[in-house]
């Protein structure tokens, strides 16, 4: 964790949630769809498999872990988790719950449209302590 | 393994390269980018975290394996991960190799146009030879 810093963009559009053995929790600033990211607190790291071996095997768990909480707090239809980071080279998993009929369903969040902030915050507050109480 | 069947659509949209120790790896048909996919040979699960502890770390560890193998392969930018799901339920993992400039770079691959077969046997096959070599 020593010289971790998180990267400019990643801290720009999401927001601290808690932090889990490996990684910091967010959620983004998209109120869309329920937008998670866990990022590893490891320097210099872009592709998962430059974690060391317990490292990959900490951010399966954490990754499994939320995206189980998720699915509960959401009943979501579907679970989305990808790592592309064609954008932000530091590595990030994103964990996003998916509903039918939601923006771009079936398609992908990623590159679509425009966040649009949670327009109140009781909202936000709600799913995060549901969340959190489910980790 | 037992009772478990490749999803239709996963058969007809990717060829099987190899199998690994608990997944199918395939390639999809669709020479725009190298695109990988791992399933694995379980039945009835869609998301990650149902696999058992011991099948999400072999997971992890094939998933891992193929990302470094492409990479080293291809020599590509950035390699993409993701989980989707949301139109064929089995579980499947993609591996993408990216390179700057691409088709939808550096947007996602999934939902963008239309699949462009192979125009010959030899690319795909030098491909796969090299991607096997490396695992």
């Amino acid at each position: 964790m020593r010289d971790f810093a998180l990267d400019e963009r990643l801290e720009r559009d999401s927001e601290r949630v808690t932090v889990l053995g490996l990684c910091q929790l967010r959620l983004l600033k998209d109120s869309r769809w329920p937008w998670l990211m866990l990022v590893p607190q490891r320097k210099g790291i872009s592709e998962i498999y430059e974690l060391t071996p317990l490292d990959q095997t900490l951010l399966t768990f954490e990754t499994n872990s939320v995206a189980a909480a998720l699915k509960k707090v959401t009943g979501a239809r579907k679970i989305n988790v990808g790592a592309l980071g064609n954008i932000v080279g530091q590595l990030h998993v994103h964990i996003i719950a998916r509903q039918e009929g939601d923006p771009n369903w079936p398609g992908p969040i990623w590159g679509y449209g425009s966040a649009e902030p949670y327009p109140d915050d009781a909202k936000k507050q709600d799913l995060l302590k549901k969340l959190v109480e489910a980790l």
